[in-house]
């Protein structure tokens, strides 16, 4: 068994300069306002008032996902606002807390939707996400108070959480037993850990307890779409709604963190591993299938079709990083990055203002649009470029959230050992041997392979993640991590081989048989038709031919090109006898799969064929 | 302008041996049984005695589709009835004619849907298919008096198209003006052929003229869906629901031949040329996409996602034949050449007792079982393999009734020239310069391409279809055509290279991109993991290597094998850095397309992938 190492928490550990930095100033600066002002426009604020009635009509009607995206929002606000004052932001937060305590219940129930629109079915329908919002709500509330120290949200959460426990746990009264969608586990255990009161670990243990025992489908789902098919720890694989199904594995590895319960951790390691080596897309995207935004069968990674919410990316990084409190071992940190540097960074514009939700790994734009005769049998295709606000909103508000956060996937701490898990300039505050340590890692990471790690205050014991894509083998290394000391005034350099290379997927993932990426480090690229030209899928790839760097173009990670040719002729005929096209030598331009779709709406290819 | 070859109606034409002919022995046989049995157990045919009643509850409730279900049933019925005199067929017919008969009103208006379930809805809502079932009811009235000389059924028919040509042409008292789906404008012509009656061709007129002028959208489906957008002479490209598109072009096809009308044949050639040069896929399939089983965008040709609807094929056949009537293109025979031997084959079973709606041109099966934890958003991957009834059982008795009239798609006339268009064994009776004339064609195509022709009762002047895959140039052509005389007595022998090829597509089409088919004459090939193994998409063709032909193995067609790789190794992990995956050298058996699903269910491909 290994030990694990606890992330270190987000406000001891800090980004200090890079790109990182620059996606936290973009959120700080652009983004949550961005997100605030569309949440505004389509009625997510004034929802909180509660004034809806059945004759203002459908149209303005509240929608019963829109609590969680003010939560959502006001966390990210709040862990803002704890680096960065803001009168402003703290302004816009306390008046739309005032509106949410001002409408909460006598008894401790909120719920902006219910309350006008459901009132009779109060926990009675387990599709309505009630126990959903309220767990945003709690960690927003959690955030907030340990941001600015007030509590008028947090009281009134703990309130809804003693609510909560009263009817779910002791009275039992309420139409079903666990969650229609996981959150509120997550939550409690933060709300425990901010108020120090048990009963709020127990009523989280108890949702998670309960889970897949008594609970019935909802509507045409299955069990399985919920993961309510079987008690937790005889869940082995990861099944369902990519998002429930991650914050409900976050939530497994939070209660086996507190417990060492060896068969929880031994099913959250099970079901880490079929994600990461049957379901995962090289981009770290989850949940291939938009039938039931799900996980599907093994192998099942469609890339033009490919659904991959940004929620369930985000939800895979939490998973991974309690995993990585249970055990040290470079897998959970190496999936992770993978998240980080691909499917995360592509949600969002460079600009900051609009986000995927779904993040495709292929795009032909005219396969979004091509249904225009019925909406009978409509077929999802992803969208190919990104939008300032969904209907289902839940994308934009996460990334708020996460993003002023994203210093706690650096440092891990264990054993009177530092974890550095990723390469990101930083620094943070530690103990070791009864010593505060200040240690500061410098790097461009992903530009170059080059890190710089010093400490002051006292000699530091460290582990270094040897990254799976690094090839050499001048590290020993347990689970994937290198141990060294770095000693005051001293700076370690270690330096990994950012040599762009090719992956190949395993032969029973269909949709990428005879194709390859490019990567470098753990950034995989794409070839956009703005920069190639049309009918990408007409290229194929020399392996032979060396890949080299271009200019850096104010990306995270420099272009690349590469060898190989394209396929011309026989454009007359619709078939055309013989094999009489021509494969003519061109040089693709590839640039990281994160900046994509943002010179306008355009192809879009990452698995390119390889000649060979 | 090309003059036109009208088809000889199958009646004067005969297939005499060879595997159509078993074809045709086996529909008659087997599947005209097979579809009766299944019809009778799910009430398609107690629906017409038209006793449903509310309280009888939704499970027993009749469909808008069924009457069309049972017409073709009985046309098909009465085709083989004028060949092969069955009494026991013959009285299934005149029992289903009598319930028709018995329930129809006084009006003539007859549906055994809308008289039970919606009778307050007659002609008010243009999807209820009323005007489709009365179409098809009309051509198995014809079909049934010529085959038996029983007026019942025709006598009905034509007091409902009586009271048809009331309502929607003399009155307008009608909710709508055009068919939601097209298919009565073929058979009011047919009925004009038969009965003489001019005011039926003028009816079929009045709904051709009228379509794309005033009707509204159905539901949320756009003008496109059913063609309704513009009217008929400016319709220049296939659009919408695809069986709907070839009815309509079918019967715009059919009144251009009685006028002559530049326009409308231009706009029927513009739609054909749309179709073959943009449209289609190598199997003749036509309608890729399951949203609103349409046609989509140039190029669009998915294969595993593939709709082709068999129905949608077999109206690609009766548009050609109406084009090939108006002019004598060898395009037209190509393509039916095409759907014949491949889609239009693949919809039955060896066993002539289940059926494909869709036609895949790729199978992965588990595509078809993925979707297991939502049916909010399925997804409708092809059915891997055959049924025997469907909730729409359109294709199965479109087969039944298509399959006795094949010898109608061998020979046409015109100009006093006998058009060979189809090599198939058979025999026709026809005039030329006065003299009466019996022709022969024997062949055992595609197995070999030699065909041999001769004439009794004088000289034949012939025009030969010179199918657009042979190579060589021995002949002078017209139009695709070669001109020939048979003097009478004399067998006049001729060849076509049956040496198989690889076929590209055009490079926009994208998911076909660096793979290629192969083919035998109009025989196209597939792979299936019966006999390959699984995972087809690893292997590659070598282009390079000789296409062998293996034994007969009981197809129309011999089985071939080619040359290849297997891409082997790196199975390990998910993703796996360089390329590291071996390619060994392996020979792919390739089956007819057509026979494919015959064998359990597993893989198959079609376009494979290219090393070159």
């Amino acid at each position: 068994m290994k030990n694990g190492a606890k992330p270190i928490p987000h406000y001891r550990a800090r980004i200090t300069d890079g790109f990182w930095r620059s996606r936290q100033e973009l959120n700080r600066d652009v983004t949550i306002y961005a997100v605030y002002d569309r949440f505004k426009e389509t009625g997510r604020f004034d929802a909180l008032k509660c004034l809806w009635k059945e004759e203002d009509g459908e149209e303005s009607k509240p929608h019963h996902f829109w609590d969680s995206d003010v939560a959502k929002w006001i966390e990210g606000a709040a862990l803002i606002l704890r680096t960065h004052k803001s009168e402003k932001l703290e302004e816009l937060c306390d008046s739309l807390i005032e509106d949410i305590v001002t409408n909460q219940g006598e008894d401790g129930y909120f719920n902006s939707y219910m309350s006008v629109a459901e009132p009779e079915l109060r926990f009675k329908e387990r599709d309505r996400h009630e126990l959903y919002c309220a767990g945003h709500l709690m960690e927003a509330a959690v955030a907030y108070y340990e941001s600015t120290g007030k509590r008028r949200l947090l009281d009134a959460m703990c309130r809804f959480a003693d609510y909560i426990e009263l009817r779910f746990k002791l009275l039992r009264d309420t139409d079903f037993i666990t969650p229609g969608h996981e959150e509120i586990e997550i939550a409690l255990f933060k709300l425990y850990e901010c108020t120090g009161e048990h009963r709020y670990y127990e009523l989280a243990e108890f949702f998670i307890e309960q889970r897949g025992r008594a609970d019935r489908p909802i509507g045409v789902s299955t069990l399985e779409y919920n993961q309510s098919h079987a008690p937790v720890r005889k869940q082995r694989r990861a099944v369902g709604h990519a998002v429930r199904a991650t914050y409900l594995y976050t939530a497994m590895a939070t209660l086996a963190g507190y417990t060492g319960d060896e068969e929880l951790i031994s099913a959250c390691r099970d079901i880490f591993d079929d994600i990461a080596t049957k379901k995962m897309y090289v981009t770290g995207g989850i949940g291939s299938s938009a039938s039931g935004e799900a996980f599907t069968v093994d192998y099942d990674l469609p890339n033009v079709m490919a659904y991959s919410e940004s929620c369930a990316a985000m939800g895979l990084i939490f998973f991974a990083q309690r995993m990585l409190a249970l055990e040290s071992d470079s897998k959970y940190s190496d999936v992770i990055e993978r998240v980080l540097y691909n499917n995360f960074l592509s949600v969002t514009s460079l600009d900051g203002k609009s986000f995927f939700y779904t993040n495709p790994l292929e795009v032909m734009p005219y396969l979004y649009y091509k249904d225009t005769v019925s909406n009978f049998y409509k077929i999802k295709y992803p969208k190919p470029s990104r939008t300032e606000v969904f209907k289902t909103s839940c994308c934009p508000s996460n990334i708020v959230r996460v993003v002023p956060t994203l210093q706690e996937l650096i440092f891990g701490e264990g054993e009177d050992r530092l974890y550095l898990h990723q390469y990101i300039s930083s620094e943070c505050d530690t103990v070791q041997n009864g010593k505060s340590l200040h240690v500061t890692v410098k790097t461009d990471f992903p530009k170059s392979g080059k890190v710089r790690v010093s400490v002051q205050g006292g000699e530091l014991s460290l582990a270094v993640r040897i990254p799976s894509w690094h090839r050499g083998n001048e590290w020993k290394t347990q689970h994937g991590y290198a141990y060294m000391t770095v000693k005051e005034g001293d700076e370690v350099t270690f330096s990994f081989d950012m040599t762009p290379y090719f992956v190949e997927a395993n032969p029973r993932s269909l949709y990428t048989a005879g194709k390859c990426a490019v990567c470098r480090g753990p950034v995989v690229y794409c070839s956009e038709s703005v920069d190639n030209g049309e009918l990408l899928r007409n290229t194929q790839i020399d392996p032979a031919s060396p890949i080299e760097l271009c200019d850096d173009e104010g990306y995270a990670a420099p272009t690349l090109t590469v060898g190989g040719y394209r396929r011309v002729g026989c454009d007359c005929e619709l078939y055309t006898q013989g094999i009489t096209s021509e494969l003519v030598p061109t040089r693709l331009k590839l640039i990281p799969y994160h900046a994509f779709a943002n010179r306008g709406e355009c192809e879009m290819l990452l698995w390119h064929n390889v000649r060979r």
